[in-house]
Protein backbone atom coordinates (compact mmCIF):
# COMPACT_ATOMS: atom_id res chain seq x y z
CA UNK A 1 0.00 0.00 0.00
CA UNK A 2 1.98 2.65 -1.29
CA UNK A 3 -0.41 5.30 0.06
CA UNK A 4 -1.32 3.91 3.78
CA UNK A 5 -4.57 4.64 5.07
CA UNK A 6 -3.12 6.37 8.23
CA UNK A 7 -2.40 9.54 5.26
CA UNK A 8 -4.25 11.97 5.62
CA UNK A 9 -4.65 13.81 2.20
CA UNK A 10 -6.29 17.25 1.73
CA UNK A 11 -8.88 17.95 -0.71
CA UNK A 12 -7.10 17.91 -4.51
CA UNK A 13 -4.39 16.67 -3.70
CA UNK A 14 -2.38 15.02 -7.15
CA UNK A 15 -0.37 12.32 -6.96
CA UNK A 16 -0.01 11.13 -10.52
CA UNK A 17 1.16 8.08 -9.91
CA UNK A 18 0.26 6.46 -6.33
CA UNK A 19 2.05 3.07 -7.13
CA UNK A 20 5.37 4.84 -7.06
CA UNK A 21 5.21 6.91 -4.14
CA UNK A 22 5.83 5.61 -0.19
CA UNK A 23 3.15 7.82 2.49
CA UNK A 24 2.41 6.87 5.57
CA UNK A 25 1.29 8.45 8.84
CA UNK A 26 1.76 12.18 7.49
CA UNK A 27 -0.52 14.96 6.70
CA UNK A 28 -0.97 16.84 2.89
CA UNK A 29 -2.81 19.87 2.50
CA UNK A 30 -5.20 20.92 0.04
CA UNK A 31 -3.96 20.97 -3.74
CA UNK A 32 -0.64 20.12 -3.04
CA UNK A 33 1.60 17.96 -6.33
CA UNK A 34 3.80 15.21 -4.97
CA UNK A 35 5.84 13.09 -7.58
CA UNK A 36 6.97 10.12 -8.12
CA UNK A 37 9.61 8.01 -5.92
CA UNK A 38 8.72 10.42 -2.92
CA UNK A 39 8.72 9.17 0.41
CA UNK A 40 6.90 10.95 3.18
CA UNK A 41 7.03 9.40 7.06
CA UNK A 42 4.35 9.91 9.57
CA UNK A 43 4.67 12.88 11.59
CA UNK A 44 5.71 14.79 8.77
CA UNK A 45 3.53 17.77 7.82
CA UNK A 46 2.72 19.15 4.29
CA UNK A 47 1.05 22.43 4.20
CA UNK A 48 -1.53 23.53 0.99
CA UNK A 49 -0.34 24.16 -2.54
CA UNK A 50 3.25 22.90 -1.79
CA UNK A 51 4.99 20.74 -4.88
CA UNK A 52 7.05 17.77 -3.61
CA UNK A 53 9.23 16.78 -6.61
CA UNK A 54 10.10 13.79 -7.67
CA UNK A 55 13.07 11.31 -5.49
CA UNK A 56 12.17 13.47 -2.20
CA UNK A 57 12.40 12.05 1.31
CA UNK A 58 10.27 13.87 3.94
CA UNK A 59 11.22 12.28 7.03
CA UNK A 60 9.25 12.24 10.43
CA UNK A 61 9.97 15.83 12.52
CA UNK A 62 9.71 17.59 9.13
CA UNK A 63 6.92 20.62 9.06
CA UNK A 64 6.49 22.05 5.52
CA UNK A 65 4.19 25.24 6.04
CA UNK A 66 2.00 26.32 2.69
CA UNK A 67 3.16 27.22 -0.89
CA UNK A 68 6.29 25.38 -0.64
CA UNK A 69 8.19 24.25 -3.39
CA UNK A 70 10.96 21.07 -2.71
CA UNK A 71 12.96 20.13 -5.64
CA UNK A 72 13.91 16.85 -6.59
CA UNK A 73 16.37 14.16 -4.91
CA UNK A 74 15.38 16.49 -1.88
CA UNK A 75 16.78 14.88 1.44
CA UNK A 76 15.62 15.76 4.66
CA UNK A 77 16.85 14.49 8.11
CA UNK A 78 15.57 14.03 11.59
CA UNK A 79 18.80 12.12 13.49
CA UNK A 80 22.09 14.19 13.92
CA UNK A 81 24.22 10.59 14.97
CA UNK A 82 22.81 7.93 13.59
CA UNK A 83 23.16 4.79 14.46
CA UNK A 84 21.89 1.64 12.72
CA UNK A 85 21.86 -0.50 16.60
CA UNK A 86 21.63 -0.30 20.47
CA UNK A 87 21.98 -2.58 22.91
CA UNK A 88 22.56 -5.43 20.16
CA UNK A 89 19.47 -4.92 18.18
CA UNK A 90 18.37 -2.35 15.39
CA UNK A 91 17.65 0.88 16.65
CA UNK A 92 13.92 1.65 17.21
CA UNK A 93 11.85 4.31 17.89
CA UNK A 94 13.05 4.11 21.82
CA UNK A 95 16.59 4.63 20.81
CA UNK A 96 16.14 8.61 18.90
CA UNK A 97 14.87 11.26 19.42
CA UNK A 98 13.87 13.11 16.70
CA UNK A 99 15.11 16.48 15.84
CA UNK A 100 12.08 18.67 13.96
CA UNK A 101 12.65 20.99 11.10
CA UNK A 102 10.67 23.35 10.00
CA UNK A 103 10.36 24.72 6.11
CA UNK A 104 8.28 28.07 6.10
CA UNK A 105 5.26 29.44 3.81
CA UNK A 106 6.55 30.30 0.43
CA UNK A 107 10.13 28.76 0.81
CA UNK A 108 11.85 26.84 -2.17
CA UNK A 109 14.91 24.39 -1.96
CA UNK A 110 16.19 23.39 -5.16
CA UNK A 111 17.18 19.83 -6.09
CA UNK A 112 19.69 17.39 -4.80
CA UNK A 113 19.65 19.66 -1.48
CA UNK A 114 20.13 18.12 1.62
CA UNK A 115 18.35 19.49 4.58
CA UNK A 116 20.43 18.59 8.34
CA UNK A 117 17.69 18.69 10.94
CA UNK A 118 16.82 21.38 13.50
CA UNK A 119 16.83 23.98 10.81
CA UNK A 120 14.38 26.53 9.75
CA UNK A 121 14.04 27.54 6.38
CA UNK A 122 12.38 31.30 6.12
CA UNK A 123 9.43 32.37 4.34
CA UNK A 124 9.88 32.63 0.65
CA UNK A 125 13.57 31.71 0.84
CA UNK A 126 15.52 30.16 -1.76
CA UNK A 127 17.88 27.45 -1.07
CA UNK A 128 19.90 26.43 -3.86
CA UNK A 129 20.04 23.59 -5.82
CA UNK A 130 22.51 20.72 -4.16
CA UNK A 131 22.91 22.56 -0.91
CA UNK A 132 23.79 21.21 2.53
CA UNK A 133 21.92 23.26 4.88
CA UNK A 134 23.48 23.11 8.20
CA UNK A 135 21.67 26.51 10.00
CA UNK A 136 18.68 28.17 9.65
CA UNK A 137 18.32 30.38 6.20
CA UNK A 138 16.93 33.86 6.82
CA UNK A 139 13.51 35.06 5.58
CA UNK A 140 13.92 35.89 1.54
CA UNK A 141 17.55 34.82 1.65
CA UNK A 142 19.35 33.10 -0.87
CA UNK A 143 21.54 30.13 0.42
CA UNK A 144 23.89 27.92 -1.59
CA UNK A 145 27.08 25.46 -1.51
CA UNK A 146 28.44 22.56 1.07
CA UNK A 147 27.67 23.56 3.81
CA UNK A 148 24.85 26.51 2.47
CA UNK A 149 25.65 30.44 2.92
CA UNK A 150 23.82 33.46 2.71
CA UNK A 151 24.18 34.16 -1.18
CA UNK A 152 21.69 37.07 -1.76
CA UNK A 153 19.31 38.68 1.43
CA UNK A 154 16.85 38.51 -0.63
CA UNK A 155 15.80 36.61 -3.63
CA UNK A 156 15.22 38.35 -7.03
CA UNK A 157 11.16 38.37 -8.18
CA UNK B 1 1.41 3.67 -16.44
CA UNK B 2 4.79 4.12 -15.95
CA UNK B 3 5.72 4.55 -19.41
CA UNK B 4 3.20 6.35 -21.14
CA UNK B 5 1.80 6.52 -24.70
CA UNK B 6 3.50 9.43 -25.40
CA UNK B 7 7.04 7.97 -25.02
CA UNK B 8 8.69 7.22 -28.33
CA UNK B 9 11.32 4.82 -27.59
CA UNK B 10 13.92 3.86 -30.51
CA UNK B 11 15.01 -0.05 -31.33
CA UNK B 12 16.32 -2.12 -28.65
CA UNK B 13 15.89 0.18 -25.84
CA UNK B 14 16.67 -1.18 -22.58
CA UNK B 15 14.56 -0.88 -19.57
CA UNK B 16 14.68 -3.99 -17.36
CA UNK B 17 12.14 -2.39 -15.09
CA UNK B 18 9.37 -0.53 -16.80
CA UNK B 19 7.07 -0.79 -13.61
CA UNK B 20 9.74 1.03 -11.85
CA UNK B 21 10.23 3.89 -14.04
CA UNK B 22 8.10 7.12 -14.08
CA UNK B 23 8.52 8.22 -18.75
CA UNK B 24 6.67 10.65 -20.50
CA UNK B 25 6.41 13.01 -23.21
CA UNK B 26 9.72 12.07 -24.41
CA UNK B 27 12.48 10.79 -27.01
CA UNK B 28 14.64 7.77 -25.95
CA UNK B 29 17.11 6.76 -28.58
CA UNK B 30 18.05 3.29 -30.04
CA UNK B 31 20.28 1.15 -27.84
CA UNK B 32 19.91 3.21 -24.73
CA UNK B 33 19.41 1.84 -21.51
CA UNK B 34 17.46 3.36 -18.65
CA UNK B 35 17.47 2.06 -15.04
CA UNK B 36 14.82 1.38 -11.82
CA UNK B 37 13.41 4.76 -10.34
CA UNK B 38 14.19 7.01 -13.16
CA UNK B 39 12.01 9.91 -14.51
CA UNK B 40 12.31 11.57 -18.00
CA UNK B 41 10.30 14.58 -18.56
CA UNK B 42 8.06 15.84 -21.73
CA UNK B 43 10.18 17.22 -24.02
CA UNK B 44 13.31 15.69 -23.07
CA UNK B 45 15.18 14.13 -25.45
CA UNK B 46 17.63 11.30 -24.85
CA UNK B 47 20.07 10.24 -27.91
CA UNK B 48 21.42 6.53 -28.76
CA UNK B 49 23.53 4.26 -26.80
CA UNK B 50 23.04 6.04 -23.58
CA UNK B 51 23.24 5.02 -20.31
CA UNK B 52 20.61 6.46 -17.39
CA UNK B 53 21.13 5.28 -13.98
CA UNK B 54 18.91 4.47 -11.06
CA UNK B 55 17.32 7.26 -9.18
CA UNK B 56 18.38 9.83 -11.84
CA UNK B 57 15.58 12.95 -12.71
CA UNK B 58 15.44 14.49 -16.72
CA UNK B 59 13.75 17.27 -16.87
CA UNK B 60 11.80 19.17 -19.73
CA UNK B 61 14.46 20.96 -21.67
CA UNK B 62 17.26 18.94 -21.18
CA UNK B 63 18.86 17.20 -24.45
CA UNK B 64 21.08 14.53 -23.99
CA UNK B 65 23.06 13.43 -26.99
CA UNK B 66 24.24 10.27 -28.11
CA UNK B 67 26.72 7.83 -26.14
CA UNK B 68 26.35 10.02 -22.84
CA UNK B 69 26.85 8.55 -19.87
CA UNK B 70 24.54 9.85 -16.88
CA UNK B 71 25.03 8.33 -13.50
CA UNK B 72 22.87 7.47 -10.30
CA UNK B 73 21.28 10.30 -8.73
CA UNK B 74 21.50 13.04 -10.93
CA UNK B 75 19.01 15.73 -10.76
CA UNK B 76 18.74 17.94 -13.68
CA UNK B 77 17.15 21.25 -13.17
CA UNK B 78 14.97 23.63 -15.80
CA UNK B 79 13.88 26.62 -13.42
CA UNK B 80 16.43 28.89 -12.17
CA UNK B 81 13.97 30.48 -9.29
CA UNK B 82 11.26 27.75 -8.54
CA UNK B 83 8.39 28.64 -6.63
CA UNK B 84 5.11 26.40 -5.61
CA UNK B 85 2.54 29.11 -6.38
CA UNK B 86 1.64 32.22 -8.99
CA UNK B 87 -1.96 33.73 -8.74
CA UNK B 88 -2.62 31.98 -5.51
CA UNK B 89 -3.05 28.67 -6.92
CA UNK B 90 -0.35 26.17 -8.13
CA UNK B 91 2.26 27.14 -10.36
CA UNK B 92 1.26 26.03 -13.94
CA UNK B 93 3.70 25.71 -17.35
CA UNK B 94 2.25 29.34 -18.18
CA UNK B 95 3.90 30.52 -15.13
CA UNK B 96 7.64 29.80 -16.01
CA UNK B 97 9.97 29.34 -18.92
CA UNK B 98 12.04 26.22 -19.32
CA UNK B 99 15.99 27.06 -19.68
CA UNK B 100 17.45 24.35 -21.89
CA UNK B 101 20.55 22.30 -20.76
CA UNK B 102 22.26 20.36 -23.50
CA UNK B 103 24.87 17.54 -22.75
CA UNK B 104 26.86 16.66 -25.87
CA UNK B 105 27.85 13.39 -27.47
CA UNK B 106 30.03 11.41 -25.65
CA UNK B 107 30.18 13.03 -21.91
CA UNK B 108 29.52 11.20 -18.46
CA UNK B 109 28.18 13.00 -15.65
CA UNK B 110 28.92 11.42 -12.55
CA UNK B 111 26.65 10.03 -9.71
CA UNK B 112 24.80 12.34 -7.47
CA UNK B 113 25.83 15.23 -9.57
CA UNK B 114 23.03 18.30 -9.76
CA UNK B 115 23.06 19.85 -13.38
CA UNK B 116 21.78 23.47 -13.19
CA UNK B 117 19.81 24.85 -15.89
CA UNK B 118 21.41 26.51 -19.13
CA UNK B 119 24.05 25.13 -19.23
CA UNK B 120 26.05 22.94 -21.70
CA UNK B 121 28.20 20.10 -20.96
CA UNK B 122 30.77 19.34 -23.63
CA UNK B 123 31.53 16.43 -25.85
CA UNK B 124 33.53 14.01 -23.67
CA UNK B 125 33.32 16.05 -20.79
CA UNK B 126 33.44 14.18 -17.01
CA UNK B 127 31.53 15.52 -14.63
CA UNK B 128 32.70 14.76 -10.99
CA UNK B 129 30.26 12.58 -8.10
CA UNK B 130 28.32 15.08 -6.44
CA UNK B 131 29.58 18.51 -8.35
CA UNK B 132 26.94 20.99 -8.94
CA UNK B 133 27.64 22.30 -12.62
CA UNK B 134 26.62 25.65 -12.54
CA UNK B 135 28.56 26.91 -15.92
CA UNK B 136 29.61 25.50 -19.03
CA UNK B 137 31.80 22.52 -19.19
CA UNK B 138 34.16 22.45 -22.07
CA UNK B 139 34.30 19.30 -24.08
CA UNK B 140 37.08 16.87 -22.45
CA UNK B 141 37.47 18.90 -19.11
CA UNK B 142 37.02 16.79 -15.79
CA UNK B 143 34.71 19.05 -13.49
CA UNK B 144 34.34 18.69 -9.69
CA UNK B 145 32.97 20.07 -6.51
CA UNK B 146 30.46 22.41 -5.34
CA UNK B 147 30.46 24.64 -7.36
CA UNK B 148 31.96 22.29 -10.03
CA UNK B 149 35.28 23.44 -11.12
CA UNK B 150 37.46 22.09 -14.35
CA UNK B 151 39.76 19.93 -12.79
CA UNK B 152 41.41 18.78 -15.62
CA UNK B 153 41.44 19.96 -19.38
CA UNK B 154 41.42 16.57 -20.67
CA UNK B 155 40.27 13.29 -19.18
CA UNK B 156 42.42 10.38 -18.83
CA UNK B 157 41.71 7.71 -21.08
CA UNK C 1 10.47 -8.77 -10.17
CA UNK C 2 11.53 -6.44 -7.88
CA UNK C 3 13.62 -9.07 -5.32
CA UNK C 4 14.99 -11.25 -8.01
CA UNK C 5 15.17 -15.34 -7.28
CA UNK C 6 19.41 -14.60 -7.14
CA UNK C 7 18.97 -12.21 -3.63
CA UNK C 8 20.30 -14.30 -0.81
CA UNK C 9 18.33 -12.82 2.23
CA UNK C 10 18.91 -13.94 5.46
CA UNK C 11 16.70 -14.14 8.49
CA UNK C 12 14.27 -11.49 9.68
CA UNK C 13 15.12 -8.84 6.97
CA UNK C 14 12.77 -6.41 6.64
CA UNK C 15 11.73 -5.19 3.06
CA UNK C 16 8.19 -3.17 3.83
CA UNK C 17 7.21 -2.41 0.44
CA UNK C 18 9.46 -5.52 -2.29
CA UNK C 19 7.62 -3.90 -4.93
CA UNK C 20 9.36 -0.67 -4.88
CA UNK C 21 12.84 -1.89 -4.45
CA UNK C 22 15.20 -3.50 -6.71
CA UNK C 23 17.21 -6.19 -5.58
CA UNK C 24 19.52 -8.68 -7.38
CA UNK C 25 22.20 -11.17 -6.82
CA UNK C 26 23.31 -9.81 -3.67
CA UNK C 27 23.29 -10.50 0.04
CA UNK C 28 22.02 -9.28 2.42
CA UNK C 29 22.64 -10.10 6.07
CA UNK C 30 20.00 -10.84 8.90
CA UNK C 31 17.67 -8.78 10.28
CA UNK C 32 18.98 -5.91 8.02
CA UNK C 33 16.07 -3.10 7.30
CA UNK C 34 15.75 -2.11 3.66
CA UNK C 35 13.85 1.16 2.70
CA UNK C 36 11.39 1.98 -0.24
CA UNK C 37 13.15 3.23 -3.93
CA UNK C 38 17.01 1.14 -3.06
CA UNK C 39 18.95 -0.95 -5.64
CA UNK C 40 21.09 -3.35 -4.85
CA UNK C 41 23.42 -4.50 -7.46
CA UNK C 42 24.59 -8.31 -7.62
CA UNK C 43 27.94 -8.57 -6.00
CA UNK C 44 26.81 -5.92 -3.28
CA UNK C 45 26.99 -8.04 0.11
CA UNK C 46 25.19 -6.21 3.11
CA UNK C 47 25.93 -7.37 6.56
CA UNK C 48 23.52 -8.10 9.62
CA UNK C 49 21.53 -5.82 11.61
CA UNK C 50 22.33 -2.94 9.36
CA UNK C 51 19.89 0.03 8.24
CA UNK C 52 19.71 1.01 4.50
CA UNK C 53 17.55 3.60 3.82
CA UNK C 54 15.08 4.85 1.28
CA UNK C 55 16.45 5.88 -2.36
CA UNK C 56 19.97 4.48 -1.86
CA UNK C 57 21.89 2.75 -4.52
CA UNK C 58 24.54 0.00 -3.80
CA UNK C 59 26.39 -1.06 -6.36
CA UNK C 60 28.33 -4.41 -7.45
CA UNK C 61 32.07 -4.04 -5.43
CA UNK C 62 30.22 -2.61 -2.11
CA UNK C 63 30.85 -4.73 0.86
CA UNK C 64 28.85 -3.43 3.60
CA UNK C 65 29.80 -4.84 7.05
CA UNK C 66 26.96 -5.31 10.14
CA UNK C 67 25.73 -2.88 12.06
CA UNK C 68 26.19 0.06 9.71
CA UNK C 69 23.63 2.99 8.98
CA UNK C 70 23.34 4.01 5.39
CA UNK C 71 20.99 7.44 5.01
CA UNK C 72 18.99 8.28 2.06
CA UNK C 73 19.70 8.74 -1.15
CA UNK C 74 23.15 7.84 -0.66
CA UNK C 75 24.88 6.48 -3.82
CA UNK C 76 27.95 4.45 -4.02
CA UNK C 77 30.48 4.15 -7.45
CA UNK C 78 32.39 1.37 -8.53
CA UNK C 79 33.40 2.60 -12.16
CA UNK C 80 36.14 5.70 -11.78
CA UNK C 81 35.60 6.92 -15.28
CA UNK C 82 32.33 5.77 -16.56
CA UNK C 83 31.85 5.98 -19.90
CA UNK C 84 28.49 5.06 -21.83
CA UNK C 85 30.12 2.81 -24.99
CA UNK C 86 33.10 1.22 -25.99
CA UNK C 87 33.68 -0.25 -29.46
CA UNK C 88 31.04 1.39 -31.27
CA UNK C 89 28.74 -0.05 -28.58
CA UNK C 90 26.93 0.08 -24.86
CA UNK C 91 29.69 -1.12 -22.74
CA UNK C 92 29.14 -4.35 -20.77
CA UNK C 93 31.13 -6.02 -17.59
CA UNK C 94 33.75 -6.71 -20.61
CA UNK C 95 34.85 -2.79 -20.72
CA UNK C 96 35.31 -2.24 -17.17
CA UNK C 97 36.50 -3.38 -13.94
CA UNK C 98 35.03 -3.02 -10.37
CA UNK C 99 36.86 -1.19 -8.16
CA UNK C 100 35.84 -2.37 -4.84
CA UNK C 101 34.40 -0.13 -1.90
CA UNK C 102 34.45 -1.33 2.15
CA UNK C 103 32.35 -0.04 4.75
CA UNK C 104 33.59 -1.37 7.97
CA UNK C 105 31.43 -2.17 10.91
CA UNK C 106 29.30 0.02 12.73
CA UNK C 107 30.08 2.70 10.58
CA UNK C 108 27.30 5.32 9.63
CA UNK C 109 26.87 7.21 6.17
CA UNK C 110 24.66 10.45 6.28
CA UNK C 111 21.73 10.89 3.69
CA UNK C 112 22.77 12.27 0.21
CA UNK C 113 26.35 11.19 0.41
CA UNK C 114 28.22 9.80 -2.01
CA UNK C 115 30.80 7.45 -1.95
CA UNK C 116 33.83 7.23 -4.38
CA UNK C 117 35.09 3.71 -5.46
CA UNK C 118 38.13 1.92 -3.92
CA UNK C 119 37.83 4.08 -0.31
CA UNK C 120 36.93 2.10 2.85
CA UNK C 121 35.18 3.77 6.00
CA UNK C 122 36.76 2.43 8.99
CA UNK C 123 34.99 1.36 11.56
CA UNK C 124 32.10 3.45 13.55
CA UNK C 125 33.40 6.19 11.23
CA UNK C 126 30.58 9.09 10.70
CA UNK C 127 30.43 10.37 7.20
CA UNK C 128 28.43 13.54 7.02
CA UNK C 129 24.82 13.64 5.22
CA UNK C 130 25.76 15.22 1.29
CA UNK C 131 29.74 14.48 1.96
CA UNK C 132 31.14 13.33 -1.24
CA UNK C 133 33.80 10.50 -0.05
CA UNK C 134 36.78 10.21 -1.88
CA UNK C 135 39.57 9.33 0.25
CA UNK C 136 39.41 6.26 3.10
CA UNK C 137 37.46 7.65 6.25
CA UNK C 138 39.72 6.03 9.63
CA UNK C 139 37.92 4.31 12.25
CA UNK C 140 35.99 6.42 14.53
CA UNK C 141 36.38 10.08 12.41
CA UNK C 142 33.71 12.02 11.41
CA UNK C 143 34.01 13.97 7.47
CA UNK C 144 32.00 16.08 6.04
CA UNK C 145 31.56 18.62 3.02
CA UNK C 146 32.85 17.90 -0.56
CA UNK C 147 35.37 16.28 -0.64
CA UNK C 148 35.05 15.18 2.47
CA UNK C 149 37.61 16.11 5.27
CA UNK C 150 38.07 14.96 8.78
CA UNK C 151 35.90 17.01 10.93
CA UNK C 152 37.05 14.89 14.49
CA UNK C 153 38.96 12.49 15.12
CA UNK C 154 36.15 10.48 17.00
CA UNK C 155 32.64 10.92 16.84
CA UNK C 156 30.72 12.03 19.77
CA UNK C 157 28.41 9.21 21.55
Amino acid sequence: MPIAPSVRLGRNVAIHHPDLVNLYGCVVGDDTKIGAFVEIQKNATIGRLCKISSHTFVCEGVSIEDEVFVGHGVMFINDRLPRATANAGLQTEADWTVVPTRVKRGASIGSGAVIMCGVTIGERALVGAGAVVTHDVPPDAVVAGVPARVMAREASR
